[in-house]
């Protein structure tokens, strides 16, 4: 079952976003999907790095053209191109945010402010803009104008230290979790502004960073080891708050089990092989503490002859927490993500493709389709027009290159 | 460098917090440092497990009587005890959601229906609320019932699948990352729809799950999915987008070095060791992923005999993406964090205690210091007065139980 997905709680709120790779295109895409009206601006010629970062020319023009990373962060944009580095693009710029209400961007620390599109000159142009800004470490301090990424982050938190085996190296976290977190602190940091402004009529600056957002989510390790010194250290799958709580090896693959309370752990162990399992020293959480080992053996040695689908239907009954490590595709096409919405479906030149909705939702009843992602720069002369550019200022505008070289640009 | 770090941005809104342990308390916490009123409803006895979740008694007095992580998800709150069990239990929630803006929970699917509390009975005699559900697996579907964790949604969504080494069982991700994640996407859904109300005078339900967090995190994976068929499977910390992008062993650690252009290799390569890494068949994108294992061994050659710190030094110079892989207590007292505001000090029996600010920082000037983690309850009877409820009418309800059984609740 695929939904339409895209809201109407922001109509009227125009977003123009020169952001670019995840964290903030997926900002934007957010605020599209709940329906403002998202302008991407990108740099002629290749644009966003991500309609093609990782892949050859054969695998783009297999999938249409742009990346999937890109198809899944960029619907319900429109796209056009300016080139900054000219005085006329930057003059564009300045046309465009006079009728905007948010900007985002997450150039690297000092860029807007060299293209004179700072949040300190431009708010004081424009002060009822809500100013987004990202950057990898933040605007100030030693390490603000280092460039960064995800896994930079992973490492710099402490989030790869405790991701991985024991007695192994660390290992990355499988997705870009702290590029969509800070993300969505970013999307929430300018909803909280546009509130106030609606209050106040003021707008203002709003700014994030990787090492935010990577630190809003090591922030429970932090305070342990602020309040008691304590230093957690990477332990495979299992975790220092109850036993079990890891991953089990099945006969065709793994589950996790989780029992935290006594009561859960008495029907996992009556459920799987009160035998072995309803030892005394093992019916507390100390008890469970204090063997570990001894309890991680005894489950394994049964799950391991049985199927994943087998185990997750017997706990799932005795109300044992319990999961399958599901791969992409089973993880994509499980039912129930369709069945609570949280499947769309996006218009695309091969045809409508699935995609995940945003992760909220909405018990107004406006829900529209979607517009597909954006060909780079394709609607360059409809948005100058929206925002009061007429033909003779376009073409003055992009004579001297604001939309890149003459002829860059496509048009719808 | 410490900074208190409370805005007024949603100044006079008030919050009924329903929800426990990690991803609704951290988006209360959220709304809360924006400067909304959260009040924490909490069961008379224990109230949220959080407060001493997987710690023994003696850690649990040592750190003041609540666990670390409770206390960096719950500053800005005030505690009151509601046993929604007893029917004046629940007159007392009915009360005090008709003198609220937002109301919060997590309970299982069903259960605020039982209590009378569910959404579509509270928005139609309360149309202006704006009322925020949160579960596992989302509420309607097969799985909406099901019990789960950060860990089960790990797997099912497919991230457990991809974080680990190729050859070994998955790992988990060190940190809660789905519940955060999810909780953030909470506190933005909020938001909108308190913008929304300022402008139509109307509430409405906002409703997420953990299913929908993870999902979001993983969209873009699932995305090459549906577009092209591929699975990615683990990788230990490299990653398939660019070589080099992955974790080194150093003298003394780990760090990790991504260069995904061609110019940023020949930095590196020049930077490490041009004589091993300059070599004819590395110089391009396509080169290096196709002598993938011949450049992770020669990079990894040079990184084992140079210290972390040094590298850091050397490639950073040269604008070589580099990290440090961190410790907690590394990473929790790297100066850039305090540098750019991101540490913040709470209010604590045994004094201010460092803790991560909110990760979103704003241009108003107005920032307040916090008020700390509340004892359980302590706020029932003030909360109570503040919404109407006069002594009389306290002392009935407290007799009927809905505060607990008689004297559980420490007043302030």
């Amino acid at each position: 079952m695929l939904e339409a997905g895209r809201y109407s709680l922001l109509e009227g709120i125009r977003v123009l976003d020169f952001s670019r790779v995840f964290a903030v295109p997926a900002c934007g895409q957010f605020l599209g999907d709940l329906g403002a009206e998202v302008i991407k601006v990108e740099a002629p010629g290749n644009g966003d790095e991500a309609r093609y970062y990782g892949m050859t020319d054969a695998e783009l023009e297999a999938v249409g053209g742009v990346s999937p990373s890109f198809h899944a962060f960029n619907r319900n944009k429109r796209s056009i191109t300016l080139d900054l580095r000219t005085e006329a693009g930057r003059e564009t710029a300045h046309r465009l945010i006079r009728g905007s209400d948010v900007l985002l961007h997450n150039f690297r620390v000092g860029t807007m402010e060299k293209f004179g599109l700072g949040a300190e000159a431009i708010l004081a142009a424009h002060p009822r803009l809500v100013y987004g800004a990202f950057s990898a470490y933040g605007s100030r301090g030693a390490k603000a104008r280092i460039g960064a990424n995800d896994l930079a982050l992973q490492a710099h938190s402490g989030l790869l230290h405790i991701t991985g085996e024991a007695d192994r190296p660390p290992v990355r976290v499988g997705t870009a979790a702290i590029d969509l977190h800070a993300g969505m602190a970013l999307a929430a940091g300018i909803l909280a502004a546009l509130f106030h402004r609606e209050r106040t009529g003021k707008g203002q600056l709003v700014e994030t960073s990787l090492l935010q957002g990577a630190a809003h989510l090591m922030s429970y390790f932090y305070a342990e080891y602020w309040m008691t010194g304590a230093e957690r250290q990477r332990m495979g799958t299992a975790n220092h708050l109850s036993v079990p709580n890891q991953v089990f090896p099945t006969a065709d693959g793994y589950v996790v089990i989780i029992a935290p309370s006594d009561e859960m752990w008495d029907r996992l162990a009556r459920t799987l092989d009160p035998e072995t399992l309803l030892r005394p020293e093992f019916e507390t959480i100390g008890g469970r503490h204090s063997h570990r080992d001894a309890v991680i053996d005894a489950i394994s040695a049964v799950t391991r002859t049985r199927s994943s689908d087998d185990l997750l239907i017997a706990l799932g009954a005795a109300k044992v927490n319990v999961a399958k490590v599901n791969t992409i595709g089973e993880a994509a096409e499980d039912a129930q993500l369709a069945d609570i919405g949280g499947l769309t479906s996006v218009p695309h030149a091969d045809g409508p493709k699935p995609a995940v909705s945003m992760p909220v939702a909405f018990g107004t009843a406006d829900r529209q389709s979607h517009a597909p992602v954006p060909g780079l720069g394709e609607d360059t002369r409809t948005v100058c027009t929206e925002y009061g550019i007429d033909d003779a200022e376009y073409d003055r505008l992009h004579a001297a290159g604001a939309f890149g070289p003459c002829g860059t640009e496509t048009e719808t």
